[in-house]
């Protein structure tokens, strides 16, 4: 698959691209829940939490599209411990299906900032319902509790 | 200043951005982090420890680029506790210098993000140095050791 390239972040070696198993764990900590922080911002407007701002909202989902690819390359072998982690062993017991995964976030909120570009609530809503689904499919697969 | 509007990441009020403190440090921890990490696999080429790939440090350069731009946001009023921070109290009595030190660092980031994309290793070089000299610009004078 053509999107397996983007999984590594960039053209080095996952293994290359961290000096220690605690940066990478850190690493996609960091990325997570910078995504986090600014999917829920988008979350808040779907919501009807916060009123709907067609600008922050394009600007948080471009955000979170932008976030979605990097925390992969973080789950290199060996990652499993070296610091506090909910990541399962599932991770690297199943790899193509975990791979498949994060293609799917990436894919997702790759939709979701295409439609909040549009400016369009209802498109907005729906891929953030595809979006959430797909961040607790792989939650609920691979992060413990 | 037109770029201002840039250091708050996105057009919510920055105190509406987070539900606590301790959300706005992890926040900017996070980016930090991130950014840190890309920004060292560019050096790594800059200094030749690995070899110079353009395409990786293209690639490197513009997550730094887009990272550089998030952190500031999390520095908002009543974040300077919360959670373990090395953030000095300056950030919040120096506003402005604050919010210059910001703007210096996504400047010189864009520029060597632009610089990488020409895929010239001299001009990464200087792009680099300087933008390394931002961060320690900035962390001299806001961070604690």
């Amino acid at each position: 698959m053509a999107s397996v390239a983007l999984l590594l972040g960039a053209s080095l070696p996952a293994q290359a691209q961290f000096a220690k198993p605690e940066d990478s764990i850190r690493y996609r900590q960091s990325a997570l829940f910078v995504m986090g922080q600014h999917f829920q911002r988008v979350g808040a407007m779907v919501n009807g939490r916060i009123p709907f701002d067609a600008k922050a909202a394009a600007e948080n989902a471009e955000v979170v599209a932008a976030m979605a690819k990097l925390p992969w390359a973080g789950f290199g072998p060996g990652t499993d411990k070296g610091a506090p982690t909910k990541a399962k062993a599932e991770i690297w017991t199943e790899q193509a299906k975990f791979r498949e995964a994060g293609e799917k976030a990436m894919a997702e909120t790759a939709k979701l900032a295409a439609a909040a570009k549009t400016g369009n609530l209802d498109a907005i809503k729906a891929a953030f319902g595809a979006t959430a689904g797909s961040c607790k499919a792989c939650h609920d697969a691979y992060r413990a509790q």
